[in-house]
């Protein structure tokens, strides 16, 4: 079996959450799985060796497989957060999701000018996350180097919000 | 240098966060320093190799060390998360904070009997959540085979809430 195969047999289909109508992807079993998760992190590398200088994960499940990455690759993890969370001074970056709006930030001192930064998740939905991620990285001068994320949920579209950055983005399943 | 003395001077001390009179232990200076980062994940797999079966971490930022850990001891990661954010079936532990009082869940199909699981966070303040944690695991049958935390907060006395299990804490550095 491929890698791919392998995430989708473990990935659990969850019917109804967030809420009704939605089957959600839960990753949680992959993350009990040593051996496939090991692969994950492995692939994951390989793909972004030397085309990226720091990994910046997204709150939460962005921390799982975004920092042993970077650990792997010998290049910085960044936090991105929810507004309120990062201690240090910030910049942040206000989006609007189906109702209301959201607001993420990055610690000010983390990106150097230049800096090519991979922004990595573990879903990619509709997109609104990772692009406000691009702009926060974009506003201190960094440079978008690609996106990965361990699922894509395809039929949301999230890839046509990124298209910009359409032949740098990584996802292991797709749906 | 020795391993404490370089988390120590990596962490950046932030005045008066998340309120004020209190000092924040900001760590996302060690995450973005790969080699430090490597090598704690080393330290912490070294002092739990055979002793454990599986590792829970806290979210969210337990997530950061607890899932690499795991890896490399080819063991299984369980996410521990607050209340509502797990999709599948759980089981939860209520516990009081200073002011009101959390809730934190675990998956329903993650702990069999006698599996012994460490604890992973960051952090060990008052030791509210750890110890909310390990109840977690003796409900379904687990033992408690241990915690660990990058840092802890030893003049706010967790370790104290944690004396069941007193012989089987590490903290990487202690402040």
């Amino acid at each position: 079996m491929d890698l791919k195969q392998r995430i989708d047999q473990a990935i659990r289909n969850v019917p109804d959450f967030p809420k009704e109508g939605i089957m959600f992807k839960d990753i949680t079993p992959v993350l009990e799985n040593a051996d496939l998760s090991a692969d994950i992190i492995k692939e994951f590398a390989a793909k972004i060796e030397g085309k990226v200088d720091a990994i910046a994960g997204i709150e939460s499940r962005g921390f799982l497989f975004g920092f042993p990455v970077a650990v792997q690759l010998g290049i910085p993890f960044i936090l991105i957060r929810k507004k309120g969370k990062l201690p240090y001074k910030t910049v942040s970056h206000k989006y609007d999701l189906e109702y209301g709006s959201a607001e993420i930030e990055m610690h000010v001192d983390t990106i150097t000018p230049g800096m090519k930064v991979l922004v990595h998740d573990d879903l990619l939905a509709t997109g609104g996350t990772a692009v406000a991620a691009s702009e926060l990285i974009t506003k201190q001068g960094g440079s978008v180097a690609g996106f990965s994320f361990l699922v894509e949920l395809a039929f949301l579209e999230g890839a046509e919000k990124l298209k910009l950055y359409s032949d740098k983005i990584t996802s292991l399943v797709s749906y």
